[in-house]
């Protein structure tokens, strides 16, 4: 899984501010070096430790200079919902409820796998590495959770979902039952507010193509045992806009957008002539 | 072939200007009426003449206000390079040499086809429809054509290709004797000045996906009969960095830029809780 660290995520970042609806309000951009082509270093279990924990550290800084009500988060891998999230539970008095529109469950421990980007949801519930969990002081009420569009967890996470008692509705149940269990759910935390994590690998590659795991080029095989898929954009819009009706959203986190498409041709235009910087070529 | 006339070219566009280096020099944007939904009608043989013939020299009028002596163009569909090589072949005395990069060669007329985009190169040789033509006060000449990447033309475009001499290196000839074929080609036509007209859609779809034959949603089979891809962005940008060492590159239209997850991600992004319009949803 070579690459896996320092995947075009910063650009993905970029276009999707670049495609975001005009919008009131400060924008603040957590800053994150340009991946220069080396290899993180393994730091205490997770990858990149330090570095990680500065970014977070960096993003809460920013939130607390504006103490928002609601705030939208364009990442970036599934961490950039950790400040946010842990900011969020704070401001509504550790009542906030989470959908985690996602095809995994972000619990794991340095313990399972050493990339922290699978670990956030975990952090979030107080659990994992504790420089991570010292970010959250009041770590969001499991009950308080709910999955959509998670699938085929490993055994660990399956066991660690039940621990908890984190709930989901799968790909096949909100195809069959629509948004009612999600809105019970809601109904049943006595949460007025709402934070929505959407990582876009939730979405059936077939139909969107920006993610992780459709990177046209990797050989075949690469990702067979990595939960995918599944959801079309149409149901989750759907399913957030009656959210919407019945939840005071304040916090959007949209997650894990690679465009390779717009990669290739920023970088082919880079290189062609006339329109290329010559020293680019 | 529902939709063909209305795809999101415009977007398109305005993507690759988002994702083209900084650069210097003046920039006009061609007025082009947003899609309506309604159907564009057919008028002597050729589907929205009139809007197209008002584009054409709308486009004609803005390079006429600057007379430049090098442009890059931005599409839309293939047909925007029209004006621009038109222009540069009448700055340049009637000897400008046009690499033609393309799955098809843009050469039939209302007789053939209804739609213009596949008529452009025929107009620039001073073949087809009088109105288009008379765009082209000095055609450019056959033998300062060159074809890369066509490949399975029809029928009648090969017996066209045939009689007025135009060359093609395809696919498998660039794979196999990479720019020398080309880098002799501008050689024999004794020509300085270069206009390179890039239709993604000669690039194979399994790498880059923006293109009009890979939109996501597309029932199986509805553009099998049409001919597709093949090269790689690679290979596009070698062939054009040598060309360039040889040949003075004047003109550079990129065309057919179809970016299928980018607008997919723009309408849900306006569609969703707290970062959407509340009056798109």
């Amino acid at each position: 899984m070579a690459g896996w660290q320092q995947p075009p995520y910063h650009f993905g970042s970029q276009l999707l501010s670049w495609l975001a609806p005009e919008h009131i309000g400060p924008v603040e951009e957590v800053p994150v070096s340009v991946p220069d082509g080396s290899t993180l270093p393994m730091e205490g279990g997770i990858v990149g430790r330090s570095a990680l924990l500065r970014q977070l550290h960096d993003a809460r800084a920013l939130i607390d200079k504006h103490q928002p009500d609601r705030l939208v988060v364009l990442g970036g891998d599934c961490l950039v919902d950790l400040a946010p999230f842990a900011y969020l539970n704070e401001r509504y008095d550790g009542e906030l409820a989470v959908l985690w529109v996602d095809a995994h469950p972000d619990i794991v421990t340095p313990e399972q796998f050493q990339h922290a980007h699978a670990m956030v949801l975990g952090n979030l519930l107080g659990n994992g590495d504790a420089d991570f969990v010292e970010a959250v002081s009041r770590p969001i009420k499991p009950q308080n959770v709910m999955y959509v569009g998670l699938h085929d967890p490993g055994e660990w996470e399956a066991g660690e979902m039940e621990r908890l008692g984190l709930q989901n509705v799968g790909p096949a149940q909100l195809a069959q039952q629509g948004s009612k269990p999600v809105l019970d759910w809601f109904k049943s935390t006595g949460a007025k507010h709402l934070a929505v994590h959407f990582d876009l690998d939730a979405l059936d590659p077939a139909f969107f193509r920006s993610l992780l795991f459709a990177k046209p080029d990797i050989a075949e095989g690469t990702f067979d045992d990595i939960a995918q898929e599944e959801l079309k954009i149409e149901q989750v819009v759907q399913l957030l806009s009656e959210v919407a009706k019945v939840a005071d959203v304040v916090g959007l986190g949209i997650a894990e957008h690679l465009p390779w498409d717009a990669l290739a041709m920023k970088n082919m235009l880079a290189r062609l002539p006339l329109i290329g910087k010559p020293n680019v070529a």
